[in-house]
Parts: structure tokens; C-alpha cells; sequence
């Protein structure tokens, strides 16, 4: 891959797109290189006032750390999800005052409790692209150098950024490796409640309702972020101010329709957009039913060991609900997927793609990396079975899997703190503490034993060629040994008791290795065997670091000649969406249109969580006074509404603005259908679910009334 | 009453229609009366064409008692539902040749086997009001001699009918015994099968999409009707010939659109519309929801006496389902009467009725009987829960049941056969050998001894008011003395015992009342509580006969005085409706779009029954030919479409017209919202779902091929 084509790409990524404009999770410096989309959408504003993320309106969203929030007044108030404020909620109530229960209006400021001293507001003040840097002393080395070479460079750059003190810093990866960027952002720590709904209007419809349409939620609460007197970050204190934010949104006044130009920024999570089509392929026709089989497994073994046994089945409620969840979500993405023929649209995509590149000048040094990538990906596949089961009987046991864990911290705790692997730092032992701490409401012998036998038993079933050694030397090589072994471990271990497990953290590294108790040595057995997962893990990503750009530059020249842009994968920076409020076609004969209304919220109506609509929003209802909200078409008070725009987690509360950039919702949901998106955006069926403004204003006007923030926002009082 | 009064009634009852134009079940002879509703729905033809049934077009229309259907060639060919030829489909299947599953295409005429002995083709050529005959006996009368002069009046029409071999005659009560009609059909009985599509079409999605939209059923097939050579009706004969029809109906080749005009013609069976407001408000306040807790309470109880007996529990599976049924039925029915306010809707309309009667001339008389129809219903009332209860513990029970059948039938021997209890004739003496025979298969003592343990607890705790003697003789006055008596009856009772129920059935009437079974003797015991119980309904009957034309010829009036016309409630007898093709908002955000397409097919298909669409199915779909059938807007072949045409059981198979009179469609099913009509037309949720016309000549043209049937309907033959 020679350096012009680098510079090719770059470019490239920057294009217009052209054959999917509702797609893309774009960073703002792409905004004005799409400006002809977004117009032709619907924005009435210049796209180039959208392109920094640290001025105007841009600065104005933030991240609270895995959601999105923006400002809305020049004195700090912040709107979120009634989901994400949850925490802080639930936090601030007591059996007397039940915030999640009733809601909580702060009459002052003066009664705006903190949302605790982990809550954070993330103002982003700094984005440049460090890329030369970062890579500077990777160049010529491979694998596991490679992989560390990027690691240094990036600890050092953000060590070097956080020296100012309230900023927190970070190196975001762009294109799987070809860009390097050094975030930099203000972090207030004095976070404050200052609204929320009664949980029956912030959660109306809850676990039933998640992921689906049509929706009546209230998912939104307000936040106020505080600073010291001087203007910067300070811990909680009764003496701090209203912070006063770069920029904040102004809410519409205006009715949403369908049809409407609407964009949306925030801070997605994770997407597999752009991988390649042999990942989407595995994806598809590996992982995901393998998964859905395996933790289908999981739950019939742990149905079965629990049967008759109450507290049992009470000890793994939060296990089997995580499972099922995880089953439910696997099988969502694999049915949409499919749904999308998303094997064959990536690859006929990808073949088009390599027969562009075959065409190109210089297309040998990428088609070998692209080659080489598949090997490091084939590698990987080879033992994806075992892989699979050995991090499951890490991950779905607690006496094993702590054990483990005592092991691998007594280990780490014998290097300086930086150099400690992640997550068996200094700042984790407190987390480590309370992994160990409920292992007593999570723990019962027999399913933790049936559970294995079960894991066991797959990996037994596994060639040959995929076993461990050290896996084998606890656990035997056949049913018999397996289930003596189980029963010798879990009959003498101790560290089924508190005391024990609370001793071993507390105790030396020495003392640990020196630990007779049975499962301890079958952890320090198997320890080998784990670091050398991670040592092959590490040494993959590198090569996947280093090699993996050349197919990316390769996609976006490709998407370049057909006067298309490419957007990074998502990847927890600010990025942009646009597109229209739409409704969909789920399935032939039905039709989702693209508004709620209150109607919604009686017609499901139960009097029982999580249909418990409170009486004062059902009289308001049916008194019908919605004043300045009401929709003039439909001549009532919307709820939520959908959107095509793009979307993943960590959007949740992105302020949804109109073709004029004010906001006119909150995104808090997916439809069901939408699972799949994070690997692939099929137009048909990716929405996104908000908040309508006009609902929030409604509550705040009418039904649970705070006309001081109404006010404060420069909005109508009813 | 006056008779003056009568006559102003009749005609109002032909007077248009104007608040609700998609409500109505119209006789065709009040047709001309709403023209300009029909003509302002779109309907292109004259509706005088349409007012006389026994001529052309209706007389196309034909009973198969129970559904509808309709002869769309000169040669005797007749479409209806698939459900509706199920059973001589089912009749027809052989292990090596199933029609059921396989589907059948007769090639020619001799290939077309007999759809059995009882199938019938009904030809209405005889509709006339025969009031005055009918009422000259019963004038002056009251209760029970009131209801036996109608009787005895009615069978002497319908004997006088008869005569004429080859017809089947009845007389239909119209507006609630204010008009009499005698019915006059020929009964065609050499019915044969012509076409039935594979039920994975005709019955795709089975009892999961029953009452749902959107939905993808090919439920249609075909007969044809024969006739001896001499044109009149013979019983099947290979020398029989086809039918030649008064009328048949042209099946259209244009395409079908959200809004056109849409018209259905058939036999609905019953419906509740015109009841008084006070029927309503017990419907929904005491009857559904004490239905729905009777039957969940049974089913409790069953689930409860079978629990750890799968035996039990396959044994009482049918009845299972059948509460299962019923009770979805009455809350499904529950749900959409509260839904549409029908209590308060319905009692302000009286109350208005009642408001204008009021300042008419000669109201008193009206009004003294609308009072005797209301203390007649609050008599009724009195003994609700006792009477329901009580009819309940033979309905549900087997011994029980079959005891007090064995006994009334010896009863009724003794009388001669017109004379007999209907139900109790020779006719019947088939069906109660049948009833006698499964009790095997449906029969567990302990489980029938915990069901009458459980409604003689409702029993007992009713007031004592409401005691029946003769049930406390039989079961005692508390709990430990029914459990006693039943433990004492069940294990006594040879009645378990199929040779022993037979016995019974074919002994004499002194042999039966000898019985010492135990079981026996208390139905003796019961007896005449079954018996007081039935003289009180004929009595009931006979004084609602007499006295709730007064309420229909007031509502009649009231409606006159809107500008509005009356149809009689449902009562099998030849009906019209009109509106228009149309979706539906089921719940707020949704909305059913009223045409579903094929691809809806692909979507439900999962290889398993009820989505496993045929091979020969999905690869046409796959493979895009659809001809002249296909939809021009939506590029694809339509499956099936929603009106908002008015519809009850009965209409099963009714054909669906458009503008110009030409077969549209067939009416096949409505969609759950609407199961509460037979009570509250109620425009915002009523529907009809019918399969598209276009559907079915594309599975005739390119699917299972039948060409000649598409030549015979002069169809395009692809």
C-alpha cells in the first residue's frame, strides 16, 4: 500500500454518497462533502456551520459516557433519556420520596440533587486527527509489536492531553487502524437531577415495549452540570455554578410531520458496517445461530438443575434473564440479517469492490493485505468453537471464573500499575471486590457443575485438534472423569464461601499460587492456557490493525468511483445522521405510521406496570387540553415518533433536530426490526424511535407543570 | 299499538340510511330505498336490479347452509370458501390421494367426485311476506299459547311449501316477530367437487391467523351442482347433468384498489343490533365477563384434576379448547363492545328513541309494552346466574349429560314425532347414539366429579332464592354433602361404560325410567327442574314475540324521523351489504393497508403447518409471472383485501362485487377487532376480509392449473 493511495483514501472518505442517503453515521468534518444530500433531504441550514463538533451547534451535544445528552439553556440544563438519568433517579429515592415512582420536579436550583459522583457530562472540546503519530513507531513491525507499538503511542498521547486537568482524553480509531484521532474532552463532575417523569410515563411500556413501535414513552429527564466558581470541572459542591456551555439547542415550537427533514448527532457505540464480507458471512451462518444453540443449551441445563429447587431458580434469575436476552438478540440480528440477504448484498458488494481494485494501477500490495487479512480471519475461525466454549466456562460461572480472576490479579499485582493488563488495574480492584462479593446470590453447586458438564461435554464433542491441554488436565478427556473431577472440585473447594473469596483478594501473591483449595489450582492450571489465548488475541489485532486499512482504503476508492462517501464505523464519537420522520412496512399488509399520539397511551392502558399510565396524565388526556403542543392535523398530543435515521447504541438521548437545527425530539429506541443494523443498514426496515418535544413540553406545561425550565427554555408556558 | 302504526313502520324500515352508510345487512328489496348511498359508495348499476333475490344477479347467490356461495357459469359451477368444502374434501381424501393436502383439480367433468349425501346447494326462489297468516292465531294471545299459534302456523307454511318435491321451505322472523317470511329453496343434493387448492393455500395460516390481518389464505373452491335430467333435484347419479342457473355471476379481470366501491351478498346468521339497550348493558356487565370467569374457572378446574394424568389430559383436550375458544370468543367481544362505548352509545340512542316516542300520538300502548319486554328480560335476569350455571353442569359434563339425554328421549319416545321436543325426534336419534358413543374419548371421572364439585360451589353460593330443588335433592346443601354424592354417583354408575349407554339408548322408555344406576336416577331426579326450566323460556319466548315489535316499530319510527332506514337483524336469510375497500387503524401508531400481496406468503413461511406454503407455490412467486393478474400499482400479485362491508358467521363465502356487479372477491373471514358486530356495527374497527378474485385466477393460471374452469368462467388463461 503505497502512501498515495492513503491520500486517496482520505479524500475519498469525504465524498458525497450517493446510493443510500439515509445511510451514515457521519463524523461533522464529513457534513459539508454531503451538503447536496443533505439539502436534497431537507436541511435549510449551511453544512458547514456542522462541521467542527467543537463550536456551535455541535458543542452543544454531549456524551454522558454511554449515552448522548445536549444543552438547552445557556445555564447548564441538559436533556437526556429517562433511561439514562435512571441511575440518578433511582439514586435520589427513598421509601418516603420515591423519585422513580412519582417523578421529581426541582422547584429551585437549590433543589437539584447530585446524580451522584459518577455521573459525568463529557463536553467535547478537542478533535484532531493524530494518525502520523500513532503510527510513527508502528510502521515496519508486525503482530504483536505492531499492536503494542499502537498502544504506547496512543497511553502517551492521552497522558500528554489530560496534563490540563477536567479533561479526559482518548484515541479514537477511524477505519479499522488507517486514522488515528485524539479526543479531548471537558469533564464536569457535578451533575444534577433537575426533572424526571414518574417512571410510568419515563419507562411506559418497559420490557414489553422495548424495541417496538408504535411507542408512548416519556424517555426523557433533564440534567443541570455544575462547575466550580471557576468555570471548571469541581467535584459536587453546594458552592459550585451553573455551568455555562459552549453552545445549547433551541426547541421547536414547531409540528413534526411525516416526511419532515430530520438529523440527528450523538454518540454511537459499535458497527460492523464495513467489515468484510467473509466476517458477515461467519456472522451470519456461524456466530449467531451458534450462539442462539449454545445459550438455548445454557438455559435448558440451568432450567433442568434448577427444577424443583425455588432458590435455585431465584440464585440464577439474573444469569437466565441475561441469556435469554442475549438468545433474543442474537436471533434478532440473524433474522434481520437474513431478512436483508445481508450474506449475499455484502458479497456480490465486496466482489464488485476487488474487481474495481484488480483494475487499479497499484492493486498488488492491498490485494495482498486483503489476502492476508482473510488468513489472519481464517486462523481465528479455526478454533472458533473452542474459543467460544473456553471464554463461556469463564464467563458463565461464578466459583471458576473467580478463581480465575484471584489467579490473574495476583499475578498482575506483581507489575507497575500501568503496565497491569486491563481490567486488573489499580481503579478495577473495587470492581473485582464486588464481582467476588455476590457471588452468594448468584451461586448454586449443582447448576454451576451442570452448567460445566454441559460446556464440557460440547468441547469433548469438539476434533481433536481443538483441545487444550490444560483443560484437559483438569477436567479428564471423558464424561466419567469430567464428572468426578466436578464433583472432587466443588465438594473440597472453600470458595463458595465470602470469607474465603474475600481472603484470597486480600492475600499476596504467593499466598494465592501457595492456595490447596482445589479450584484455585485448577485455575492456576489453566492460567497458561488463557494467557496464551490473549497473546495469540493481541497478536491478531495487530495484524488486523495493520493490515486492515488496505481493504478499507480499497471500499472507500471503490465507493469514491462511484461518487460515494464512507463514514467510519461507529466507534463512541460524535457522529451525524440525517434523513426524514418516516413510517415503515414491517411486514406486508401493515403499515407503522410514523406518530403516536396520547390515544396510544389509553388504548394500552392495563392499570399494571408497565401499562400504569399515572391517573394525572390519563385525566389530562382526557381532558384534552394540549394547548400550543397539539398537533394541527391530527388534533391531538403526540408522543414519539420515527425516524430512518442511523443509529446504534449509545444514541440514546441524541437531540433530533429539524431542517432548521432545532431540536424537535430525543432518540431512545430501535424498532426490533432494526437489530441487525449494527452489521448492516437496510433502509426498509432500520428506524430509529424519539421522543416528540411536543409530549415533554405537554408534561411540562400541563400535566407534571415545571414552567420555570418551559421558561428557562424559551418555551410557551402551555 | 296501533295498526296504523305497523304500517308506518314497514315503511320507514325502506327509508335511506344516512349516519352510518357501511352499516347494514339489507334485504334486497330495501335496495332501491338507500340508492343514493349506494350510488354515493360508488355502486355503477341500478340498485332496482338488485332488489328482488329470487332473480338475476342475486339469484346467483346461493346457501350451502351455513356459508354462502355463487355460481359464476351457466353450467352449475359454484365458488365458495375452501373451509366452507372442507368436509367433502376431507370426504374425498384417501391415505394415497389427499385432497386435503394435495389439492384437487378435477380435468373433466366425470372426474368430479361427490362432496356426500348432505352437502346441499340452496336456491332461493321464493321470498314472501306472509305476516298476517302467521299472526291470525296468535292475535289475542300471550306466553306460551302466543308462542305455539306462531309455531303451529309456521309449520303449517312450511308443509303447505313442501309439497312441491324438490324445494325446502321455512319461515324467517324479520324485526323480532314483527314480520313473517316464508323462504322457498330448491334443494339441489348432487353436489360434487371441481377445484380445491392444497389447504397449506386454502387454509394457510390455520387457527394462528384466524380473525387477523393481514392475512394470505387462498380459502376458496369449487362445486358444481347437478340435476337429475329433468332439471329438477336428484340425489347424486353419474347420469345426473349440471345445473343450469337463473343467474351466475362475471367474474372480473380489473384491479381492485384501496377506496373502490365494494358490495357482498349472503346469509348471515345472527346478530344482537336492534336489541334494547338493557340486553346491551347485561351483555357487557354481567353475561361476557361471567362467561369469561366461568370458563377460566373451568379450565382451572380441569387443569387442576388432570395435573400428573396425561391420559386425563388428552381426554379432555376438545373441551379444553373449546372453553379456550369461547372464552376468547366472549373476551374478544368484551373488548370490542367496551371499546366502542357500546353501553353508553346504545342507551343514548334509546334514551333519544324513547325521548321522540314520547311526544307521538299514540305512544302509551308502545310504551306499556316496551315496559312488559323490559320486566319480561328482568324476570330472565332474576335467575341469570342460577340458570347458566345450571345449563352449564350438562353441557360440560359427560355421564351427567348423557343420563338426562337418556331420560328425556325415553320421554319424548312416548309422544308422536312432530309432537317430540326438538332435538328429541327420530332425526336426532343418530347424532345423541354419536353423542352416547365418544364419551370414551372425552371422559375421566375424577375430572367430571371436580367440575360438578365446582359449579355446585358457585351453585350453593348464589342466594337461596335462586335454589333448585331438585338439584339440592340430588347433591345436598353444602360441600361435604356433594362430595359425597358425587364420590357415591360416580362410583356407582355402570353409565361409564359404552355397552351400557347403548343399552339404555335402545331400551324401552319404562326399562330407562327403571334404571337403578345411580346416575340415571338423578337425572330422573333433575328431571322436571330441566323441564320447568324449558316451559318458562317458551313462555318468555312467546311474550317477547308479542311484545318487542312494539320496541322495533318505535325504533323504526325514530329512525324514519332521522331520514334513516331499519334493516332486520341478522337471521339467515339473504342479505346486501355495502361500502367500500378499506385498511384500518387497529391500534394508534398501525395501520392495515387493505390489499396483502404474495410476498407476505414468503414472509410467514416457515416449512411448518400452518405457514408451510407448497413448493409449487413459493416458486412461482419466486418466479414473478403473474400475468394479467397482477396489481398495476403495487407490481405484484394481491392475495387478499379488507372491506369495511358488514358481515356475521354465515357469510362465509359470499361473493364481493364491485361497481358494475362483477365477483370480486370472496368474503372468507373478519378480523378480530370486529368479533364484538354481532352485537355493535361500530365503522372505526368492523372489517371484512375476503380473498382477491385475482388471486385465485392466478393460482387457476399458473399454480395448480385449471384452465378449462378459467374458459368456462371466460376468464384470461393466464
Amino acid at each position: 500500500m503505497s502512501f498515495r493511495m492513503l491520500a486517496i483514501a482520505v479524500a475519498a472518505a469525504l465524498l458525497p454518497a450517493a446510493a443510500s442517503a439515509d445511510e451514515g453515521m457521519w463524523m461533522p468534518s464529513q457534513l459539508p462533502d454531503v451538503a447536496a444530500q443533505l439539502k436534497a433531504a431537507g436541511f435549510q441550514g449551511d453544512p458547514a456551520d456542522l462541521a467542527d463538533l467543537t463550536q456551535p451547534p455541535m458543542s452543544a451535544v454531549v456524551s454522558l459516557g454511554g449515552c448522548t445528552a445536549s444543552f438547552v439553556s445557556p445555564e447548564g440544563l441538559v436533556v437526556t433519556n429517562h433511561h439514562c438519568a435512571y441511575g440518578a433517579i433511582q439514586l435520589n429515592s427513598t421509601p418516603e420520596k420515591n423519585l422513580m415512582k412519582d417523578g421529581f420536579i426541582a422547584a429551585t436550583r437549590d433543589q437539584e440533587p447530585s446524580a451522584g459522583p459518577s455521573a459525568r457530562v463529557l463536553v467535547t472540546t478537542g478533535f484532531d486527527r493524530i494518525t502520523e503519530r500513532i503510527l510513527a513507531d508502528a510502521r515496519g513491525k508486525t503482530g504483536r509489536a505492531y499492536y503494542d507499538a499502537i498502544d504506547t503511542a496512543s497511553k502517551a498521547a492521552v497522558a500528554e492531553c489530560e496534563q490540563e486537568a477536567g479533561y479526559r482524553c482518548r484515541v479514537a480509531n477511524m477505519y479499522y487502524g488507517t486514522d488515528f484521532y485524539l479526543i479531548r474532552q471537558l469533564e464536569i463532575k457535578d451533575v444534577r437531577l433537575a426533572y424526571a417523569p414518574p417512571e410510568s410515563i419515563g419507562n411506559y411500556g418497559d420490557e414489553i415495549d422495548n424495541f417496538m413501535w408504535p411507542r408512548h414513552t416519556g424517555d426523557f429527564s433533564f440534567y443541570r452540570a455544575y462547575v466550580g466558581k471557576d468555570g471548571k470541572p469541581a467535584a459536587y459542591s453546594k458552592d459550585n455554578v451553573p455551568y455555562q456551555p459552549p453552545a445549547y439547542l433551541e426547541v421547536s415550537t414547531d409540528p413534526v410531520a411525516d416526511g419532515d427533514f430530520a438529523m440527528l448527532a450523538g454518540y454511537p457505540g459499535t458497527t460492523y458496517r464495513h467489515r468484510m464480507a467473509s466476517e458477515f458471512k461467519q456472522q451470519i451462518e456461524w456466530q449467531l445461530p451458534s450462539r442462539v444453540a449454545l445459550y438455548d443449551n445454557l438455559l435448558k441445563t440451568i432450567d433442568k438443575a434448577t427444577a424443583g429447587n425455588a432458590d435455585a431458580k431465584v440464585l440464577y434469575a439474573a444469569q437466565v434473564a441475561g441469556l435469554k436476552n442475549g438468545l433474543k438478540r442474537a436471533q434478532g440480528e440473524l433474522d434481520g440479517l437474513r431478512r436483508s440477504d445481508a450474506i449475499r448484498v455484502r458479497g456480490e458488494d465486496e466482489a464488485s469492490m476487488l474487481a474495481w481494485l484488480a483494475k487499479q494501477g497499484d492493486a498488488a500490495a492491498t490485494q495482498a493485505d486483503i489476502k492476508a487479512v482473510q488468513a489472519v480471519l481464517d486462523q481465528a475461525s479455526a478454533t472458533r468453537e473452542r474459543d467460544q466454549l473456553f471464554a463461556v466456562m469463564r464467563s458463565q460461572t461464578q466459583l471458576l471464573g473467580n478463581a480465575l480472576r484471584l489467579q490473574r490479579l495476583a499475578m498482575e499485582r506483581g507489575k507497575p500499575d500501568p503496565q497491569r493488563e486491563s481490567g486488573y488495574q489499580q481503579r478495577d480492584e473495587a470492581l473485582i471486590e464486588a464481582s467476588l462479593k455476590q457471588v452468594q446470590r448468584r451461586y448454586d453447586p449443582a447448576v454451576e457443575k451442570a452448567l460445566l458438564a454441559e460446556l464440557l461435554r460440547q468441547y469433548r464433542a469438539l476434533p481433536a485438534t481443538q483441545r487444550i491441554a490444560e483443560v484437559d488436565a483438569v477436567f479428564g478427556s471423558d464424561e466419567t472423569q469430567a464428572r468426578a473431577a466436578l464433583d472432587k472440585l466443588y465438594a473440597a473447594s472453600k470458595l463458595g464461601t465470602e470469607a474465603e473469596r474475600l481472603r484470597l483478594l486480600k492475600a499476596g501473591p504467593e499466598e494465592v499460587k501457595a492456595s490447596d483449595d482445589p479450584l484455585m489450582q485448577a485455575a492456576a492450571t489453566l492460567m497458561p492456557a488463557v494467557l496464551r489465548e490473549e497473546t495469540v488475541d493481541k497478536t491478531r489485532d495487530g495484524e488486523l490493525l495493520r493490515l486492515r486499512p488496505s481493504y478499507m482504503r480499497a471500499l472507500i476508492g471503490y465507493r469514491q468511483s462511484q461518487g460515494r462517501a464512507v463514514y467510519p464505523d461507529a466507534n463512541s464519537t460524535l457522529r451525524v445522521s440525517y434523513g426524514n420522520v418516516t413510517g415503515m412496512t414491517p411486514r406486508d399488509g401493515v403499515r407503522y405510521v410514523p406518530l403516536t399520539t396520547v390515544q396510544g397511551i389509553v388504548e394500552k392502558h392495563t392499570g399494571k406496570e408497565p401499562f400504569d399510565a399515572p391517573k394525572a396524565l390519563r385525566d389530562a388526556i382526557a381532558n384534552g387540553d394540549f394547548g400550543s403542543t397539539a398537533d394541527p392535523q391530527l388534533k391531538t398530543q403526540t408522543v414519539n415518533f420515527l425516524t430512518n435515521l442511523d443509529t446504534t447504541g449509545g444514541n440514546s438521548g441524541s437531540p433530533v433536530l429539524d431542517a432548521r437545527g432545532r431540536l424537535i425530539g430525543l432518540n431512545f429506541d430501535s424498532n426490533w426490526e432494526a437489530v441487525s443494523a449494527s452489521w448492516m443498514f437496510d433502509p426498509r426496515y432500520k428506524r430509529a424511535i424519539h421522543v416528540d418535544m411536543r409530549y415533554l413540553r405537554w408534561l411540562l406545561a400541563k400535566v407534571y407543570p415545571a414552567p420555570h425550565l418551559l421558561k428557562e427554555m424559551n418555551l410557551p408556558a402551555e
